[in-house]
């Protein structure tokens, strides 16, 4: 039993102290991260089985990758002409295909004027994810997420105006300090801290929020920014001014963008491969492109005696192929797979139609132009939030000081925002950003331009039909069950299949499931 | 007047709301950080004017280029055989020079092996710094200042091991909100928060601790990681158990190490030069080199009725030689330039001699090994602390999964610890270094090595003698602006004549105030 598999049946069984206990028994440290959890196959186990991968997004070619180092003999149908699904990077020239539109993306070529539509971050613990850049040879570098020197804006508040998010999140923790310390004094909290704990408590809220020493009141702090920065000679620097707490209370940041770059999928060290998602999607290629059959739109699933069928259409000949095979990996997304004719039974049916209704329907849009800010803000990587619907605007974070940058100009993972933009032209949605842009940098319209712009909605291409999963809690306790089981020899993948929905990590572990499933039955244990 | 010029003047006067003014009335915005502020000086003005430059840091590297492009005719005096100063990057079969020893670098030839000995981070807003990165083709990558992955370690608490950096930072945000929480809720804030507010800002609190929602109580957090963390199938997730509250107040993180990266020079977004901080000499060396003699040790620095004498010694040949210019600038640490002869004035010996003594003796000691810090720890960049004397353990933030890195094994800047390893061999230095680390990263020793390290103690350089300027609050109001005016015909540039001091943008700016006082005295306006 390896590693991944103890931890699997410790965590159905429950709590923490089993893990733990569990993991000293392994002699694995807890204080360190989860380790590499690759399935563990029988070298050539799999010769003479034949596996149909459904999709050469990340579950497909991860399953195609393992499975076919032990000898099976995978064939991958894919859609598109292209390995990734939704790791997807857009250049100058590529092609955005919707439903109801097409774009040609306009940037100039130049490997650093690059558009990561899908996936974009790749946090450190994805040790699985990173284990294959560093195996396939796809260099890293960091992505900024959390950036002093980005902006809030909020239509509610600062009467509109964008605020230096190094300001907010200082002056917050300034406020929350100086309002405990203030309780602490008044002995409001003597029945919580014990008399020994009390000096150090005060002592930690003072320097948690740079309180004033004497005073214990927040003052202001250089950790917020600066009117004049220090300088030279004479020149001390003049702080900004603390921001008035009703004033920060009106504004939505603290709600959780101000915590967003905390949480465990968000926080420091975040990575990108270095040019662009897709290269590991093509670092894959390189060692299994020869499994892939492109323009593949499967159309049938169908069960027999032996195994699988897979009947699909070449886009490019437009004829109908039939595969068989004796076992199928079907990565589909549930929005999409619900639309195909299978053989699934009824039970398997209801929990993929349950799923396929709850995609988060991302959007994108990007643009070329002058590093205004770089030039004109000092920001170098990182995300400026606002209450408008564009929510974000991501700077990137490589290429810094060259002439031409790509900035995201809209990251909306919101259905309702989403339902309004979806139905835009590609011209009117680059339009509509560009306003709302105009709130967080006066004088956006003058750097970006709809004829050097693109944008994704997720909901509306072909073969994705969505951003991601976004389950709801009693799916998850029914639907989700059901989709982790095989259907007699069609096992599914995907990020819909882990609790690291639209996360990269949660399809390449999520195949591992399914390869091992399939593993587990050639090998006659399972 | 350019808007340098401006601010200070108007710093000098003092007060936010001043500067604000000022500001607007130039139509500045509040909300960007400060603009670069090179000298404008009349092209051709500094025709037929000669100027000595005492030593090629960043200080004489800046005026040298500034007042060369302005017609002057430069000459850069610099004692070593390198440009840089304490910008300064090492690597395999560089030799470190000490008083009392010498090292040569044991690291292999690999563009990413390299050590920072002196300055290794560049804040975003050092504008002026990063101009001259830009202007002189110097690529930039992030430097990971803050990771969630890297680790505390107290002797004093958690029995001496190493905690998580994002258990520490959000368990201690958890006890704080709940506190917070606790008090509002037993009314103990009621006159200090209008009722308005109290409904948001007990959101607030919430949000910021990820309390429970209903008992408003911190029960852990995803933010502070995972036992196991969500996977696929049923792999949902065990977080870590909250730190318990009084040992963390026992331990000496939240006495500044936790609110380290929030500091105004410290927080994201941070820079580095791809491939070692000495890019940026070697930048200027490309534009000026021909303007600097290197191996030349200054050894009087003189008056003489028409400027400046400056005798110095040519190391290669040994010989005595001599320059005459119009004016100086010496950019000398005081610590070295208070033992050269020169005709300063008694206030300006005194002033120099109170700052000689204030310099913080800055040591790092560092070893090429496998990434195990990747490999065992995801820790891609960023620092580990520890209350031992190494201080920090510094990861690298780029040639992420390369076989080989350079991982700083101590970062000093007490004098109180540095006058115990100074005296210490290289190797006695990189012995303790080991074995203190081991308290971070259990089996270092096997992984590092007498043999594969390096060190540097600044207060033993020769032309350094300390790592940067420490001033002491009386000497910053009388000896620091003593020497902020020129003596005669000598002006003074460097780190130490900032309030960014320790900072190259600070050597950058001490720069500009001396051409820009030259050029005054030269076009007569001064």
């Amino acid at each position: 039993m390896n590693r991944r598999t103890l931890l699997r049946l410790v965590g159905r069984a429950g709590g923490a102290a089993a893990v733990f206990t569990n993991m000293k028994a392994l002699g694995l440290l807890p204080g360190a991260a989860r380790g590499v959890e690759r399935p563990q196959l029988v070298a050539q186990s799999g010769e003479g089985v034949k596996i149909a991968i459904l999709g050469a997004g990340m579950a497909g070619l991860t399953a195609a990758y393992e499975l076919s180092k032990a000898g099976y003999d995978c064939t991958v149908l894919e859609a598109l002409d292209r390995p990734g699904g939704r790791n997807w990077t857009v250049r100058g020239g590529d092609v955005i295909g919707e439903m109801e539109s097409t774009q040609t993306c306009p940037f100039d070529r130049n490997e650093s004027l690059y558009f990561n539509v899908g996936p974009a971050r790749i946090p450190y613990h994805h040790v699985n994810l990173l284990s294959y850049c560093k195996e396939l040879g796809v260099p890293l570098e960091v992505i900024v997420n959390d950036n002093r020197a980005a902006f809030f804006q909020d239509d509610n508040a600062f009467e509109g105006k964008p605020v230096l998010n190094r300001r907010v999140a200082n002056d917050t923790r300034g406020f929350v300090a100086e309002l405990l310390a203030k309780a602490m004094n008044g002995n409001a909290l003597d029945a919580e801290i014990s008399p020994e704990d009390r000096e150090s408590l005060l002592e930690m809220v003072r320097s948690f929020g740079d309180l004033d020493p004497d005073l214990l009141t927040y003052q202001g702090s250089g950790r917020a920014g600066y009117v004049v920065p220090p300088g030279a000679g004479t020149v001390v620097g003049t702080r900004n001014e603390p921001i008035d707490l009703s004033e920060l209370l009106r504004s939505d940041f603290w709600r959780f963008k101000l915590q967003f770059a905390e949480g465990f999928n968000q926080a420091a060290t975040m990575l990108q491969p270095v040019g662009g998602m897709d290269q590991i999607a093509r670092g894959f290629e390189r060692q299994i492109g020869d499994l892939i059959t492109y323009n593949a739109a499967v159309s049938q699933i169908r069960k027999t005696p032996a195994g699988v069928q897979i009947v699909y259409t070449d886009k490019t000949s437009g004829s109908e192929q039939s595969l068989e095979a004796d076992y199928a990996i079907c990565t589909f997304p549930l929005s999409v797979l619900s639309q195909i004719d299978a053989d699934f039974s009824p039970a398997y049916q209801q929990a993929i139609a349950a799923g396929s209704q709850s995609y988060v329907n991302a959007m994108k849009v990007a643009f070329q132009a002058r590093r205004f800010w770089e030039e004109d803000y000092q920001i170098y990587g990182g995300i400026s939030w606002t209450t408008r619907d564009i929510t974000q605007i991501w700077y990137p974070s490589g290429g810094f000081h060259s002439t031409q940058g790509i900035v995201v100009g809209a990251y909306i993972w919101s259905n309702d925002i989403a339902s309004r933009w979806e139905p835009m032209s590609p011209e009117e949605r680059l339009m509509q950003a560009i306003e709302e842009g105009e709130a967080i940098h006066p004088g956006y319209g003058n750097e970006v331009s709809p004829t050097t712009g693109c944008s994704i909605a997720w909901g509306k291409v072909p073969y994705s039909e969505g951003g991601w999963m976004g389950w709801n809690s009693e799916d998850l306790e029914s639907a989700y069950l059901t989709l982790l089981e095989p259907d007699d020899r069609i096992f599914l993948a995907g990020e819909h299949l882990s609790y690291l929905t639209g996360w990269q990590e949660g399809s390449v572990l999520s195949a591992f499931e399914a390869i091992e499933g399939i593993a587990s039955r050639v090998q006659g244990v399972g």
